[in-house]
């Protein structure tokens, strides 16, 4: 059915709710990438002002043939626009458009704007479809795919959401052309995640194809985020609302929460904090005997040479401990960790406060 | 288990989510009411200023044995303040008082406080569980099952919301004592919708037993309250997210909520627009040549001996026409009406608009 375009396409198991991933060059402008949307009478591409500029016009022109009404929702950029002023301005947008619940949203943009976009489905006359269309290596890894949605609240991110699954994810490799260096680096924090957690394989080819990536060789590129989405979608196939197993893709997170909430949001970037967390966290594994100080240093090796900090200054290790405390992943206020049993495998366990401290101070510059 | 209080029972199969609608008296103060609750760190009672003076105290005693933290949040009362300020207050009080997503709430009250905690519960932490305490009529037998929550937009009625699953349902009996008679009337008129869409012994159950339920005899109550639930809840299992058989539970509210929007929100009671939109209802059912005029007199008849309008003066035949044009069950523009087959059977047709006119006009005075 498909010519041109060379692309992969992954299945993500919910029953009536699965969905592909699409993966690959040229895909946005593809009309075969839209062709089978469940019907609507108003698509609505969501996206901010910097990706509009670049992609809306192409994501526009292969939708316009298919539903009656079509339009573009352009949000401010940034995530300090992830709250419930913007969500809202979807919504008026929608209903000053006349969008009915037989209505779907595109999502065109990185992670701030499929969360908005999925919370605003979510909740649009009680929920409609959404697709996923991430723009950045970060969104196309890890915050497109398993239908985590929300927006910020001022006591902390992610606070107000949704579990809703996308009706698809379209992840056009081309879009991460114009993706600053910076941004590129930070998706691959999510990327090392996943090979530390679930795939040593990965993490030994991750380590061969580095420069590849950094460099942005297609097929390199095309393989880490296939096989990224791989092992999340196996993941939350079995745990769609993070009761058991899925926690442990938030290897490196906690840690990495806390640093980018001592530091004040938007110092470092997500990828960059949960960088310097994982190394945390794997240094935590050392200190509770499960995992030996020459895999430690096998992925902070991994994690520096991709560009990323192992290290955090000007936060103070009780601030971070603080923190962490404080994250909603605590239960009864005790702080959970995810640590790695061996190289690919990872659990989640409680440790005593004068380890995590340990494991913390090792990592502060 | 249970002594003292005698109440009814009822299953909501839901697979993994199905739920038990308790009903009777003394249920609220009952330790057994909330015994075997899923655990959780915190409990929240959502309730208004009005019920909060009525009821809190009652429900906060049984619930204190049982969960570390119990707090109440005592919302502004009125259909006025279903909206976003609202709902970030409730969001703003979990967050103070250290709740995490172990939480749960429990709606005290009526439709609004149910929509908003429902929907509360369906957003915090991306979805914690709820328990529905409906202390009006109309809460008890309509909206406190089935899942529906959410919020007004200045641009219509629960424009934004969820599909949320109570843990429970507590519908004590006692709670309606207090109740201002108005507001029982209006409640009556979803129980006699129940009727004429699903089960004709009921209208006539409710012809011969009018004046008890007018009276407040608790076990007429408690026999309507159940038949209502049992009625919706064998409907709603078959349609979660009304995409097929639920739309019948719309029965007189297409019109009910054209009547609602035209004289102002608030000036009538949602009942009362529905007791009037169900004589319309009936009226184009007759028109469409589905039912005998004998039949709508019947219902006719039900509707006046409750107490509630048949007619309705000061908006226009064409307001009202414009009106059910704009509502979200509308697709494509096309407005969709439930019309009675036959009594207690219902479907969903549209129908010219002249057919129309004239049942509205009929009923305008």
């Amino acid at each position: 059915m498909r010519t041109g375009a060379a692309h992969d396409s992954l299945r993500v198991e919910f029953g009536a709710r699965s969905y592909s991933i699409l993966i690959g060059r040229g895909l946005l402008r593809d009309p075969a990438t839209w062709a089978d949307i469940p019907p609507a009478t108003c698509a609505a591409v969501v996206t901010n002002e910097t990706v509009s500029a670049l992609y809306a016009e192409a994501v526009l022109s292969a939708l316009t043939p298919l539903f009656r009404r079509t339009l573009v929702i352009a949000l401010p950029d940034g995530e300090g626009h992830k709250d419930w002023s913007t969500l809202n301005t979807i919504f008026d947008r929608l209903l000053d458009a006349g969008c009915d619940r037989k209505s779907i949203l595109i999502a065109l943009g990185g992670g701030v704007v499929g969360d908005l976009t999925g919370f605003a489905a979510a909740c649009f006359m009680r929920g409609i479809g959404f697709v996923q269309v991430p723009t950045t290596l970060l969104a196309q890894v890890d915050s497109s795919v398993g239908g985590k949605t929300g927006i910020n609240h001022p006591r902390g991110k992610n606070m107000i959401g949704a579990f809703h699954q996308p009706l698809r994810v379209v992840a056009d490799t081309d879009t991460l052309m114009s993706l600053p260096q910076r941004e590129l680096v930070a998706g691959l924090a999510e990327v090392i995640k996943y090979g530390a957690i679930a795939d040593d394989g990965f993490t030994t080819w991750l380590d061969t194809n580095l420069e590849r990536l950094l460099k942005r060789d297609d097929e390199a590129l095309r393989y880490a985020i296939r096989r990224s989405c791989e092992i999340k979608s196996g993941i939350i196939e079995r745990d769609e609302r993070e009761s058991g197993i899925r926690e442990i893709l938030n290897f490196g997170h906690t840690f990495g929460h806390a640093i980018e909430a001592g530091l004040g949001f938007g110092k470092w970037l997500h990828g960059e904090a949960v960088g310097c967390g994982m190394v945390m966290a794997a240094d935590l594994s050392r200190r509770l005997g499960r995992i030996a100080s020459g895999d430690v240093d096998r992925l902070v090796s991994l994690v520096h040479r991709t560009g990323l900090p192992i290290s955090v200054g000007s936060i103070g290790c009780e601030t971070i401990l603080d923190l962490m405390r404080g994250d909603k992943k605590a239960r009864g206020g005790q702080i959970r960790f995810v640590v790695l049993e061996s190289p690919g495998h990872a659990a989640v366990d409680s440790a005593p406060d004068d380890m995590v401290r340990d494991a913390v101070s090792a990592h502060i510059s």
